[in-house]
């Protein structure tokens, strides 16, 4: 299949096309960013210099001409713009009959209400978010199968939803909110000249306290009410989150042990019991680590991805795998190709 | 007055020594380790080139003839030793008539029962628990002020007790346990050879779930049952907490911000209102920033302290000054000594 | 004496904020940052969390009525502003009769030629690069002492000269340029939005071969040809420089030692003969550590200081101490203050 | 082709292991450590979780049942041990007709003389100093595909003979000792508990002035004098050496450029002409990055990899694929197996 992908001059983007040019079944036709953008014209190894020799693609503005390339040779569009960019594009591949695979969340929540509370911008597509598969590759694959518009998941939810999903599904969870304490990598601010994301800047610290994007995503899909408090970590990629559960009373923790258990084949997620998750024992990979220990009623869970290379790229990849009838870990789990 | 520090090679030891170096009221008499020390006989500036030319002592081991020196000598003696060497040692040097300021866990708890469930071992001196005034300087004055033997508040407990005794005397708070989701900086775990603590090593990720010693501590002195999760981080010094408190029903953010009201004249509390702190705010400083948040009857604090200088050596340096009868703050706020 | 601060919002600026503030025989009088700036209206603590509650002031636009208020209020004016600007505004306050005190490189070097070749502008008070004292506090006082503009020394030439300049003067080094090998912390890139220093993007890489800014001007206050190479480090604060030193056939070490003792007085100076010194050593702190190893007659000597506090703005408070006829380490080693 | 690894807890050694059970054309039939290691018996996965679900073989002892197992299952020997156990193990794995791939530096040198003054022991095994082959992939292939016993190149000089042979074979550089200052990240120093390389010490600071072991190993195989003076960094991977060359009188940048030739077919070569490496550019790749710039006679070369993954345990991996009639490179660019 012939891949592009808008907004290739992001971390998103940029390790997406490290992905698809690796692939066997994927080949890379075109990298863009938008026709403002000073990157146009730049190899993509200019801006990634770990890329020199692997990937010396230029990333082309996103013009007319550009379009009519893509209406010709993609098969699969991948947006890794700003979440009104992606609103904006999206419809645009839709109509060339192209699949559209999107990492903003500009068609993660269910009306544009939630966009004007939590996006700050009004939806211009509002029927478009019926339409679109949520992109979260391990709960979501028949629907991700057969969609013209995939949601790629957040990469805070792809690390809460696949460690609380188990336990809610199962019904082990009282009506409490799930507090969800995380901390990212800053790769996760994206890739611009912003002073707050300055080396001698950065510094653990909370944000979007009570209103992160993240939070009604979460929410959605998990089918409970969650406080989600996301933090800034001095770091470049990764994201733990530790996760208070309030169990129904009586719960055992071998219901909690099984109710794991409809994760145990996923290649992507390792079950880790008691052990504790790091940053470090999934950065540069795509697993989803999960680890827990309960006292009582209370269920402590930690989840760490790369969210990368298990969120954004790493899920868009997933789909895209998906879409094309391969198993969705295809080419994520190191060196294994076969 | 005379102050000798036994355990000074440590990072608490070796702050707490540029601290008495440098106050105009105290003299650093002398600093020791173990008799089985490897680095007895060095120089302080050997271990910690950045102390050459301002602390040149040499580390004595602590044996008979020092036992002798800081009989006839010291007024003050700090203990930065292992929490168990702290016990075995207080008793010495309280019948040689000193003033003891115990920085290890040593002291803090009630009861031997607790020393066996939290820190491992049978507290051989039980009767001197009930005489330990307990070192929290911001409010534990009077009985500092009076107190043979100080038992120095953790690093973990100054940043969680300054949050959160404002907010439960002023009685808002309810049963729930407080979640208090901590991170600390990696000179929390010590100066000693350890793989955990290598620099390829240390990553982001939780430890100590339900079980930490700065639990049963931060319950006892606050009078509310907490669930406290400490983190190691990925940066040498600091603490952040982020808490979630739920409120009683009804309670306004006029009430919490007058229950914070109580610190509001303190030097070293830095009350941030909605604003979020951060390490790097109080890095290298003596304050504890407090920063809060709510929606409906949940409360979001947040609390940043330096772990070693307003944790461990400056709430030592604090206890001092107030056994001293000078603002506990003394020397401790940049530049401002008089 | 009261001192107003031009570009107080930057790294330099705000450390020499820190510094005035805290000085008994100083005022910051008033905070400066262009009219175009973003910041203006702003507290310095909102930038710079660490200073909540110490320096308050705002950060005001250099306005008509500012100019006013620094002429009748100001004794120092301090520019910690771009090379061109600074070169721009001396003028302006040396005609007021104000002692100004400039940061930047813009009355560093000796002609227009070389502001032209090295700094990519022509100077447009090539008559006040006569005038100007450079501003290297331990070689240069006397100068300094009578001069109306001083040109603060650079932070890589702090390093280089203070280690460089007892081996010229005592006429030990052969004819070869020097080599310098240099590594700073991304704090001396500057606080601006800028991708190359964000934090996912810093690593250790060399800039600026063979016209560096700052080659010119250690060669002129050397009097020795050097090859500077300076890189980028991924820490914040701190300048190592590793030096290659042809010596005269010869030289032995008995007269390299020697040579030094010529600083062997100096407060600031550290020589650490041949030990090793490091950025922890220095940063935070107001030192130059020099070490040096030497084999047949290549001599290596390695420097090190914090580019903010012994570089940029302690270099600065060096300069007024002088001016003022206070010890130049007057308030710079720690604590100390009598 | 079976492999086994001893000393596979380490750096290198866990390293190995990864590249060796993702290769298809060889298979981990053993990981080892010493009989005394705390380690034996865990899982390697217990020590890096990031090889969890990917390598769960457990740490053997290399005990005599151990041996035999060697003696009976493998054909490919990797010994990732300190010098002196290389150099005491070497022998018995030849005797029983395996190929030994040595990472250590027990086998690079000429001479027990040599072994004295740099590695502070006698050689036991001087004989087989003659037959082991040189482990440097890009220059010694011939060598290495006939060799029972190879030296794998050490990490630093893996970065700087690549650099510069090409220059020394090509005649152009002047009798002066070359100058290479390197800085290597902390995974150079191994695994170990060791307080030196603890998170809070680690500081960019040089060592082993004038007798680094490295230092006669890159002498010998460039055939030029060298001055090598290695800083630890404060990174845990990756190695950037900046190289001050004294070139021939009138040698010209085409000269220069030509010379590179040479290596522009090599896949673990990236020539990158007046562009500057860096070491994000190379960490967690196999590459060499190389760049140089010129002015007059002097040439600066700056060389970057990955210590790890270039040096160490991808050199090992090299001389493997060469020892089997592979390319030297397969498995090692990212993804493109075939």
């Amino acid at each position: 299949m012939n891949v592009i992908i808008v907004g290739a001059s992001g971390y998103s983007g940029a390790e997406l096309a490290r992905l698809v040019a690796s692939h066997p079944k994927l080949i890379l036709a075109g990298i863009f960013v938008s026709e403002q953008s000073l990157d146009q014209g730049k190899a993509l190894s200019d801006l990634y210099p770990q890329y020199t020799g692997l990937i010396d693609l230029p990333l082309q503005p996103l013009n007319s001409s550009a379009l009519q390339f893509i209406a010709q040779h993609a098969d699969y569009v991948c947006l890794c713009t700003e979440h009104k960019v992606s609103v904006d594009l999206a419809p645009q591949f839709l109509e060339m009959g192209k699949r559209v695979f999107d990492l903003s969340g500009g068609f993660r929540l269910s009306s544009d209400e939630d966009y004007q509370r939590y996006y700050g911008f009004s939806h211009s597509q509002p029927e478009l978010l019926a339409q679109a598969a949520y992109g979260l590759a391990e709960w979501n694959a028949h629907a991700i199968a057969k969609a013209q518009l995939v949601a790629v998941a957040g990469c805070y939810p792809t690390a809460a939803l696949n460690a609380l999903k188990p336990l809610v599904n199962a019904g082990l969870v009282s009506d409490f909110p799930i507090i969800i304490n995380a901390v990212s990598g800053v790769s996760g601010a994206g890739r611009k000249a912003n002073i707050a994301t300055g080396f001698c800047e950065v510094s653990l610290k909370a944000y979007g306290l009570f209103n992160h994007r993240h939070s009604p995503e979460i929410a959605r899909y998990l089918n409970h009410d969650v406080l989600f408090t996301p933090h800034l970590g001095n770091f470049p990629r990764g994201i733990l989150e530790t996760i208070y559960v309030h169990l129904k009373e009586g719960v055992s923790s071998e219901q909690v042990t099984d109710a794991y258990q409809c994760l145990a084949q996923e290649p992507l997620i390792r079950l880790l019991g008691d052990k504790i998750p790091s940053i470090n024992g999934v950065v540069n990979q795509a697993f989803v680590d999960i680890g827990w220990q309960q006292q009582g009623n209370m269920l402590i869970v930690m989840s760490a991805i790369d969210n990368l290379l298990k969120g954004a790229a790493g899920q868009a990849l997933q789909c895209m795998n998906i879409a094309m009838g391969l198993p969705a870990h295809f080419t994520l789990v190191g060196g294994q190709h076969d």
